[in-house]
């Protein structure tokens, strides 16, 4: 399955402080499809030549630049604020970023654009950013540090937002080995126990079983099963040559 | 909901180039709450004070390093690897990362530890790597720019492990075997195959590899893995007394 279409998705890092940041946001973005960054008050100008920006240079020399939040988000028909802080007195305590959120974003991204606002790396986004929100999203982390670094954050909610949804079980693509290539395999196996007195005389039946539901249980592709009984053979004709020294 | 218990999963850097990468993985470590981390041959030894690892510098400081993948996975009773390379000729493509692979990680995350691979900045794991794995893992990205930066790669696995998830039909109650009794499996194995000539001369380096994927791919349980070693074991005994003759 594809990924979703993430064209109508713009990121807009509200200042930014570390130009490496936004390069490894540009790369997340290239990753996961998104072409649409925006920066609003960087801290240091210099960040359309970030080395982070593997693959994702295009994007950072096509960045727009804004002064402030409601400039950049003047042709979004959504705009979603992330935010680590849970306990802050807010309103609305945000989403989790999850299956449910991202299917709330998904569902104004078919037919408009919307707008994913990251913080700066000290402080995140204020109060007066939060204003500018449609509602906010929280990455689910863990109590002791709850503060994730800003590409990482950026290339976590991608993920979330482009990921096909999962279909339970999918049929898993391979071939198993047929009965007859496991019964070699035992037999082979069996010859070589004997021979090297693995199996003591008179528990032959005991082993038999053993050794069949061992291998058995293996659970063997067709191509891993005709590995091991080519080992197995090569191995007993020498275990038999053993025996004739 | 809580974030499910990543206390069993051990995140394995291979060959990492870039200590702020190694701090970033830190960092997302514990904003997960993910605490064992571990690094085989860092391109730079001096990581541990990586300023990157914001929240995460007391998990830099006690990583543990290592020579090898062996050496580093050998407590953990799955290793699964990623990669972000989908058609490089692999016989087994590699699952994507979503709710049916960390359904799969967590099955065995409840009971045992579970490493989790990442490959260096440059090349990522190679084949060599893979055949230390069980199986693979892809983190689901758009084709213009498929290979994702370490530090954000880290997190976005850790968040998809780490979100709560309603876990399908609880998983069966098995123990499965540890790193190191497959390891040692795979080295009776190597053995035997060297003695009774299956291995040619010159192409050991494969022939390793190969019997190590058959042997990983067993899924074995610690039962059958115990039952399968002293069953190679004797077969290698009996084939070095053949060569003394």
């Amino acid at each position: 399955m594809p990924l979703s279409d993430l064209a109508n998705l713009v990121v807009v890092l509200v200042r930014p402080r570390n130009p490496l940041n936004i390069g490894a946001a540009a790369r997340a973005m290239s990753n996961f499809g998104c072409r649409r960054l925006r920066v609003v008050n960087p801290y240091r100008l210099a960040f359309r030549e970030a080395r982070s920006a593997v693959g994702g240079s295009t994007l950072l020399k096509t960045a727009e630049e804004f002064d402030g939040i409601a400039e950049a988000v003047t042709d979004c028909a959504l705009v979603v604020g992330t935010t680590a802080v849970r306990d802050r007195k807010l309103d609305h305590p945000p989403k989790k970023l999850g299956e449910h959120s991202a299917a709330l974003i998904y569902a104004t991204l078919r037919k408009a654009r919307v707008g994913l606002l990251f913080g700066s790396e000290k402080i995140g986004l204020t109060n007066d950013d939060f204003s500018f929100c449609h509602w906010l999203m929280t990455i689910p982390t863990h109590s002791q540090n709850i503060s994730m670094n800003l590409g990482q954050a950026v290339a976590v909610c991608l993920y979330e937002l482009a990921r096909d949804i999962d279909l339970p079980a999918p049929a898993e693509d391979r071939e198993p080995a047929s009965a007859e290539k496991l019964e070699h395999i035992t037999g082979g196996l069996l010859e070589a126990l004997h021979i090297s007195r693995y199996v003591k005389p008179g528990t032959d039946k005991m082993f038999e079983k053993k050794a069949r539901q061992l291998i058995w249980r293996m659970n063997l592709e067709a191509y891993d099963a005709k590995l091991l009984l080519g080992m197995v053979r090569q191995i007993v004709w020498k275990l038999r040559q053993s025996l004739k020294n």
